[in-house]
Protein backbone atom coordinates (compact mmCIF):
# COMPACT_ATOMS: atom_id res chain seq x y z
CA UNK A 1 0.00 0.00 0.00
CA UNK A 2 1.13 3.50 -0.88
CA UNK A 3 1.79 6.38 1.72
CA UNK A 4 -1.46 6.71 4.03
CA UNK A 5 -3.70 9.48 3.20
CA UNK A 6 -3.47 11.66 6.72
CA UNK A 7 -5.23 14.66 7.31
CA UNK A 8 -5.52 16.74 10.44
CA UNK A 9 -8.58 16.70 12.03
CA UNK A 10 -10.38 19.90 13.93
CA UNK A 11 -13.82 20.49 15.84
CA UNK A 12 -15.92 23.69 14.87
CA UNK A 13 -17.89 24.17 17.48
CA UNK A 14 -21.11 25.97 16.97
CA UNK A 15 -20.42 29.39 15.44
CA UNK A 16 -21.87 32.18 13.13
CA UNK A 17 -20.64 33.34 9.65
CA UNK A 18 -22.31 37.00 8.97
CA UNK A 19 -23.20 39.30 5.95
CA UNK A 20 -21.92 42.91 6.00
CA UNK A 21 -25.33 43.92 6.52
CA UNK A 22 -25.77 41.78 9.29
CA UNK A 23 -22.49 42.41 11.08
CA UNK A 24 -23.85 46.48 10.97
CA UNK A 25 -27.13 45.53 11.74
CA UNK A 26 -25.57 43.51 15.05
CA UNK A 27 -23.04 45.56 15.97
CA UNK A 28 -23.91 49.34 15.04
CA UNK A 29 -23.21 51.38 11.76
CA UNK A 30 -19.74 50.77 9.48
CA UNK A 31 -18.80 48.24 12.22
CA UNK A 32 -15.97 45.51 11.27
CA UNK A 33 -15.49 42.68 13.03
CA UNK A 34 -11.98 42.14 15.45
CA UNK A 35 -9.68 39.30 14.88
CA UNK A 36 -9.15 37.24 18.39
CA UNK A 37 -7.65 34.50 16.64
CA UNK A 38 -6.35 32.93 13.47
CA UNK A 39 -8.34 30.03 12.13
CA UNK A 40 -6.25 27.02 9.74
CA UNK A 41 -8.07 28.01 6.46
CA UNK A 42 -6.54 31.03 5.05
CA UNK A 43 -8.19 34.36 5.80
CA UNK A 44 -10.51 32.90 8.05
CA UNK A 45 -10.31 33.75 12.01
CA UNK A 46 -12.48 33.60 15.18
CA UNK A 47 -13.66 37.38 15.56
CA UNK A 48 -13.57 38.97 19.02
CA UNK A 49 -17.23 39.14 18.61
CA UNK A 50 -20.07 37.07 19.74
CA UNK A 51 -24.06 36.78 19.49
CA UNK A 52 -27.18 35.37 20.40
CA UNK A 53 -28.51 32.33 18.84
CA UNK A 54 -32.68 32.45 19.72
CA UNK A 55 -34.51 29.39 18.63
CA UNK A 56 -38.45 29.13 19.97
CA UNK A 57 -37.00 26.57 22.74
CA UNK A 58 -34.26 27.68 23.65
CA UNK A 59 -30.56 29.99 22.93
CA UNK A 60 -27.21 30.35 23.23
CA UNK A 61 -25.95 33.47 24.81
CA UNK A 62 -22.70 33.56 23.44
CA UNK A 63 -22.14 32.24 20.10
CA UNK A 64 -18.64 32.88 18.42
CA UNK A 65 -18.71 35.18 14.73
CA UNK A 66 -16.32 33.88 12.52
CA UNK A 67 -14.87 36.63 10.25
CA UNK A 68 -14.68 37.87 7.93
CA UNK A 69 -18.08 38.74 6.83
CA UNK A 70 -19.37 36.70 3.96
CA UNK A 71 -22.02 36.92 1.20
CA UNK A 72 -25.05 35.52 3.26
CA UNK A 73 -25.62 34.89 7.35
CA UNK A 74 -25.05 31.32 8.13
CA UNK A 75 -25.51 29.54 11.60
CA UNK A 76 -23.42 26.31 12.19
CA UNK A 77 -24.27 24.16 15.36
CA UNK A 78 -24.40 20.80 16.19
CA UNK A 79 -27.41 18.19 15.99
CA UNK A 80 -27.88 18.77 20.01
CA UNK A 81 -28.18 22.28 19.70
CA UNK A 82 -30.75 22.05 16.82
CA UNK A 83 -32.78 20.25 19.90
CA UNK A 84 -31.78 22.70 22.46
CA UNK A 85 -32.75 25.43 20.14
CA UNK A 86 -36.12 23.83 18.83
CA UNK A 87 -35.86 23.61 14.97
CA UNK A 88 -34.54 20.54 12.84
CA UNK A 89 -31.10 19.57 12.38
CA UNK A 90 -30.82 20.22 8.71
CA UNK A 91 -26.92 18.30 7.86
CA UNK A 92 -25.64 20.80 5.05
CA UNK A 93 -22.21 21.39 3.24
CA UNK A 94 -21.09 25.08 4.01
CA UNK A 95 -23.75 27.69 1.36
CA UNK A 96 -26.13 25.45 0.45
CA UNK A 97 -28.88 27.02 3.11
CA UNK A 98 -31.25 27.54 0.46
CA UNK A 99 -34.81 25.96 2.59
CA UNK A 100 -32.79 25.39 6.11
CA UNK A 101 -34.27 26.39 9.31
CA UNK A 102 -34.23 30.42 10.30
CA UNK A 103 -33.02 32.16 14.17
CA UNK A 104 -32.48 34.82 15.57
CA UNK A 105 -29.50 36.61 16.00
CA UNK A 106 -29.45 39.57 18.72
CA UNK A 107 -26.39 41.36 18.73
CA UNK A 108 -25.30 44.35 21.11
CA UNK A 109 -26.60 47.16 18.84
CA UNK A 110 -30.06 45.39 17.45
CA UNK A 111 -31.32 42.03 15.96
CA UNK A 112 -31.91 40.26 12.61
CA UNK A 113 -34.31 37.43 12.27
CA UNK A 114 -32.90 35.04 9.82
CA UNK A 115 -35.25 33.68 7.44
CA UNK A 116 -32.85 30.35 6.72
CA UNK A 117 -29.06 29.84 7.26
CA UNK A 118 -29.16 27.03 10.04
CA UNK A 119 -27.04 23.82 9.61
CA UNK A 120 -25.51 21.53 10.97
CA UNK A 121 -22.80 21.36 8.96
CA UNK A 122 -21.80 18.06 6.91
CA UNK A 123 -18.15 16.90 7.81
CA UNK A 124 -15.69 17.88 5.24
CA UNK A 125 -12.32 17.81 4.49
CA UNK A 126 -10.73 21.31 2.90
CA UNK A 127 -7.47 20.74 0.82
CA UNK A 128 -5.46 22.37 -1.80
CA UNK A 129 -5.42 21.07 -5.59
CA UNK A 130 -1.96 20.16 -4.96
CA UNK A 131 -2.83 17.81 -1.87
CA UNK A 132 -6.12 16.28 -4.16
CA UNK A 133 -3.43 15.07 -6.86
CA UNK A 134 -1.21 13.77 -3.90
CA UNK A 135 -3.97 12.09 -2.52
CA UNK A 136 -5.77 11.08 -5.67
CA UNK A 137 -9.11 12.22 -4.73
CA UNK A 138 -11.42 15.27 -6.47
CA UNK A 139 -13.29 18.07 -5.01
CA UNK A 140 -16.53 16.97 -3.98
CA UNK A 141 -15.61 13.27 -3.81
CA UNK A 142 -17.26 11.19 -0.37
CA UNK A 143 -14.24 9.71 1.22
CA UNK A 144 -14.05 7.61 4.47
CA UNK A 145 -12.11 8.76 6.88
CA UNK A 146 -10.72 6.26 9.49
CA UNK A 147 -10.18 7.91 13.44
CA UNK A 148 -8.13 6.88 16.27
CA UNK A 149 -9.10 8.68 19.13
CA UNK A 150 -10.92 7.19 22.33
CA UNK A 151 -14.11 5.99 20.77
CA UNK A 152 -12.47 4.67 17.33
CA UNK A 153 -14.93 5.16 13.99
CA UNK A 154 -15.08 5.34 10.61
CA UNK A 155 -17.42 8.38 8.80
CA UNK A 156 -18.22 6.95 6.02
CA UNK A 157 -19.64 10.47 4.42
CA UNK A 158 -16.68 12.64 4.22
CA UNK A 159 -17.02 15.32 1.24
CA UNK A 160 -13.40 16.79 -0.16
CA UNK A 161 -13.22 20.50 -1.21
CA UNK A 162 -10.88 21.51 -3.04
CA UNK A 163 -10.23 25.20 -3.45
CA UNK A 164 -6.45 27.24 -4.24
CA UNK A 165 -7.15 29.14 -1.06
CA UNK A 166 -7.44 26.01 1.32
CA UNK A 167 -5.35 24.46 3.72
CA UNK A 168 -5.51 20.77 4.21
CA UNK A 169 -7.95 19.75 7.53
CA UNK A 170 -11.13 18.23 8.14
CA UNK A 171 -13.95 19.35 10.07
CA UNK A 172 -16.84 18.01 12.12
CA UNK A 173 -18.94 19.34 14.82
CA UNK A 174 -18.64 18.48 18.62
CA UNK A 175 -21.21 16.03 17.92
CA UNK A 176 -19.16 14.30 15.71
CA UNK A 177 -16.00 14.79 17.62
CA UNK A 178 -17.60 13.76 21.16
CA UNK A 179 -18.71 10.23 19.51
CA UNK A 180 -15.17 9.51 17.91
CA UNK A 181 -13.52 10.84 20.91
CA UNK A 182 -11.74 13.15 19.42
CA UNK A 183 -10.04 16.42 19.92
CA UNK A 184 -8.86 19.34 18.16
CA UNK A 185 -5.43 18.36 16.01
CA UNK A 186 -6.26 14.46 16.41
CA UNK A 187 -5.08 12.43 13.06
CA UNK A 188 -7.45 10.86 10.73
CA UNK A 189 -6.79 8.33 8.12
CA UNK A 190 -8.30 8.68 4.58
CA UNK A 191 -9.72 5.71 2.99
CA UNK A 192 -10.65 5.66 -0.81
CA UNK B 1 -21.10 -14.29 2.26
CA UNK B 2 -23.12 -15.70 5.14
CA UNK B 3 -26.48 -13.83 5.95
CA UNK B 4 -25.88 -10.23 7.45
CA UNK B 5 -25.54 -9.54 11.26
CA UNK B 6 -28.09 -7.28 11.75
CA UNK B 7 -28.90 -5.24 14.66
CA UNK B 8 -31.80 -2.74 16.13
CA UNK B 9 -30.09 0.50 17.41
CA UNK B 10 -31.93 2.31 19.98
CA UNK B 11 -30.52 5.32 21.23
CA UNK B 12 -30.19 6.15 25.59
CA UNK B 13 -30.66 9.47 26.04
CA UNK B 14 -29.41 10.77 29.75
CA UNK B 15 -30.80 9.01 32.17
CA UNK B 16 -30.54 7.90 36.04
CA UNK B 17 -30.10 3.99 38.06
CA UNK B 18 -30.75 4.03 41.63
CA UNK B 19 -30.02 2.29 44.61
CA UNK B 20 -33.20 1.41 46.57
CA UNK B 21 -31.81 3.23 49.18
CA UNK B 22 -31.28 6.42 46.70
CA UNK B 23 -35.04 5.75 45.39
CA UNK B 24 -36.07 6.18 49.22
CA UNK B 25 -33.51 9.11 49.68
CA UNK B 26 -34.86 11.45 46.47
CA UNK B 27 -38.53 9.91 46.93
CA UNK B 28 -39.37 9.34 50.68
CA UNK B 29 -38.86 6.42 52.84
CA UNK B 30 -40.95 2.85 51.42
CA UNK B 31 -41.17 4.77 47.84
CA UNK B 32 -40.91 2.59 44.83
CA UNK B 33 -40.57 3.55 40.87
CA UNK B 34 -43.63 3.58 38.65
CA UNK B 35 -43.43 2.04 35.71
CA UNK B 36 -43.93 4.66 32.81
CA UNK B 37 -43.00 1.79 29.77
CA UNK B 38 -41.06 -1.31 29.56
CA UNK B 39 -37.86 -1.26 27.82
CA UNK B 40 -36.34 -3.87 25.15
CA UNK B 41 -34.26 -5.34 27.67
CA UNK B 42 -36.52 -7.99 29.87
CA UNK B 43 -37.12 -6.23 33.31
CA UNK B 44 -36.08 -2.80 32.47
CA UNK B 45 -38.39 0.21 32.66
CA UNK B 46 -38.23 4.05 32.25
CA UNK B 47 -40.03 5.37 35.52
CA UNK B 48 -42.67 7.80 35.92
CA UNK B 49 -39.93 9.45 37.75
CA UNK B 50 -37.38 12.30 37.28
CA UNK B 51 -34.66 13.51 39.25
CA UNK B 52 -32.51 16.81 38.63
CA UNK B 53 -28.35 15.80 38.17
CA UNK B 54 -26.65 18.81 39.33
CA UNK B 55 -23.23 19.54 38.38
CA UNK B 56 -20.60 22.45 39.30
CA UNK B 57 -21.47 24.22 36.35
CA UNK B 58 -24.33 23.24 35.26
CA UNK B 59 -27.58 21.01 35.58
CA UNK B 60 -30.32 19.30 34.18
CA UNK B 61 -33.58 19.42 35.57
CA UNK B 62 -35.62 16.51 34.96
CA UNK B 63 -33.55 13.62 33.74
CA UNK B 64 -35.46 10.08 33.33
CA UNK B 65 -34.99 7.63 35.95
CA UNK B 66 -34.75 3.64 34.46
CA UNK B 67 -36.03 1.28 37.00
CA UNK B 68 -35.56 -1.03 38.43
CA UNK B 69 -33.43 -0.22 41.00
CA UNK B 70 -29.95 -1.62 41.32
CA UNK B 71 -26.70 -2.44 42.90
CA UNK B 72 -25.38 1.03 42.55
CA UNK B 73 -26.27 4.23 41.31
CA UNK B 74 -25.27 5.43 37.68
CA UNK B 75 -25.93 8.53 35.77
CA UNK B 76 -25.48 7.88 31.69
CA UNK B 77 -25.01 11.02 29.96
CA UNK B 78 -23.26 12.35 26.31
CA UNK B 79 -20.41 13.54 26.34
CA UNK B 80 -22.21 16.96 25.24
CA UNK B 81 -23.96 16.37 28.87
CA UNK B 82 -20.77 16.43 30.60
CA UNK B 83 -19.48 19.25 29.64
CA UNK B 84 -22.61 21.38 30.30
CA UNK B 85 -22.58 19.77 33.66
CA UNK B 86 -18.82 20.31 34.15
CA UNK B 87 -17.61 17.04 34.60
CA UNK B 88 -15.37 15.32 32.93
CA UNK B 89 -16.54 12.28 29.97
CA UNK B 90 -15.98 9.05 31.22
CA UNK B 91 -16.47 6.17 28.88
CA UNK B 92 -17.02 3.12 30.74
CA UNK B 93 -19.29 0.54 30.62
CA UNK B 94 -22.64 0.04 32.26
CA UNK B 95 -21.39 -0.86 36.16
CA UNK B 96 -17.70 -0.08 35.84
CA UNK B 97 -18.30 3.37 37.95
CA UNK B 98 -14.97 3.03 40.13
CA UNK B 99 -13.11 6.02 39.68
CA UNK B 100 -15.50 7.98 37.95
CA UNK B 101 -16.88 11.37 38.64
CA UNK B 102 -20.08 11.70 41.05
CA UNK B 103 -22.74 14.80 40.56
CA UNK B 104 -25.62 15.45 42.95
CA UNK B 105 -28.89 13.89 42.46
CA UNK B 106 -32.11 15.93 43.34
CA UNK B 107 -35.30 14.25 43.92
CA UNK B 108 -38.93 15.79 45.41
CA UNK B 109 -37.97 14.61 48.88
CA UNK B 110 -34.07 14.90 48.98
CA UNK B 111 -30.69 15.45 47.34
CA UNK B 112 -28.12 12.72 47.19
CA UNK B 113 -24.72 13.24 46.59
CA UNK B 114 -22.64 10.83 43.97
CA UNK B 115 -19.16 10.58 44.96
CA UNK B 116 -18.67 8.23 41.64
CA UNK B 117 -21.37 6.74 38.88
CA UNK B 118 -21.61 9.18 36.21
CA UNK B 119 -20.17 7.62 32.96
CA UNK B 120 -20.43 8.33 29.33
CA UNK B 121 -21.97 4.65 27.93
CA UNK B 122 -19.51 2.98 25.91
CA UNK B 123 -21.47 1.63 23.02
CA UNK B 124 -22.45 -2.22 23.29
CA UNK B 125 -24.37 -4.73 22.04
CA UNK B 126 -27.25 -6.82 24.14
CA UNK B 127 -27.42 -10.51 23.18
CA UNK B 128 -28.46 -13.91 24.86
CA UNK B 129 -26.17 -16.72 24.45
CA UNK B 130 -28.40 -18.10 21.07
CA UNK B 131 -27.86 -14.81 19.29
CA UNK B 132 -24.03 -14.91 20.18
CA UNK B 133 -23.42 -18.58 18.70
CA UNK B 134 -25.70 -17.48 15.44
CA UNK B 135 -23.41 -14.29 15.01
CA UNK B 136 -20.26 -16.32 16.02
CA UNK B 137 -19.52 -13.38 18.58
CA UNK B 138 -18.69 -14.10 22.18
CA UNK B 139 -19.63 -11.96 25.58
CA UNK B 140 -16.86 -8.59 25.75
CA UNK B 141 -15.88 -9.15 22.16
CA UNK B 142 -14.97 -5.90 20.52
CA UNK B 143 -17.05 -5.56 16.92
CA UNK B 144 -17.29 -3.01 14.22
CA UNK B 145 -21.03 -2.03 12.87
CA UNK B 146 -22.07 -0.21 9.68
CA UNK B 147 -25.02 2.14 10.23
CA UNK B 148 -26.86 3.30 7.45
CA UNK B 149 -28.57 6.76 8.64
CA UNK B 150 -28.57 10.25 7.51
CA UNK B 151 -24.69 10.38 8.27
CA UNK B 152 -23.14 7.26 7.64
CA UNK B 153 -20.26 5.87 9.76
CA UNK B 154 -19.19 2.96 10.99
CA UNK B 155 -18.81 2.31 14.75
CA UNK B 156 -15.37 0.57 15.51
CA UNK B 157 -14.99 -0.52 18.92
CA UNK B 158 -18.74 -1.63 19.93
CA UNK B 159 -18.61 -4.26 22.62
CA UNK B 160 -20.65 -7.11 22.82
CA UNK B 161 -22.27 -8.31 25.68
CA UNK B 162 -24.09 -11.90 26.11
CA UNK B 163 -26.66 -12.71 29.46
CA UNK B 164 -29.76 -14.77 28.99
CA UNK B 165 -32.22 -11.81 30.24
CA UNK B 166 -30.66 -9.67 27.35
CA UNK B 167 -32.19 -9.08 24.21
CA UNK B 168 -30.51 -8.63 20.83
CA UNK B 169 -30.29 -4.76 20.59
CA UNK B 170 -27.81 -1.71 20.24
CA UNK B 171 -27.11 0.99 22.68
CA UNK B 172 -25.40 4.46 21.51
CA UNK B 173 -25.62 8.05 23.40
CA UNK B 174 -27.18 11.10 21.53
CA UNK B 175 -24.07 12.41 20.68
CA UNK B 176 -22.99 8.92 18.49
CA UNK B 177 -26.87 9.06 17.21
CA UNK B 178 -26.46 12.57 16.31
CA UNK B 179 -22.50 12.31 14.76
CA UNK B 180 -24.50 8.67 12.75
CA UNK B 181 -27.99 11.04 11.72
CA UNK B 182 -29.66 7.63 13.91
CA UNK B 183 -33.22 7.12 15.21
CA UNK B 184 -34.39 4.56 17.60
CA UNK B 185 -34.62 1.20 15.69
CA UNK B 186 -32.49 2.35 12.69
CA UNK B 187 -30.81 -1.01 11.87
CA UNK B 188 -27.11 -1.69 11.96
CA UNK B 189 -24.72 -4.44 10.51
CA UNK B 190 -22.42 -6.35 12.73
CA UNK B 191 -18.41 -6.14 11.27
CA UNK B 192 -16.14 -9.00 12.38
Amino acid sequence: MSEARTVIINVSARHVHLSPAHVEALFGPGYQLTVKKELMQPGQFAAEETVAVIGPKGSFPKVRVLGPARGASQVEISATDARTLGIPAVVRLSGNIAGTPGVILEGPKGRVELTEGVIVAARHIHMTPADAAKYGVTDRQVVRVKTNGGRPLTFDDVIVRVRDDMALEMHIDTDEANAAGIKDGDIGEILL
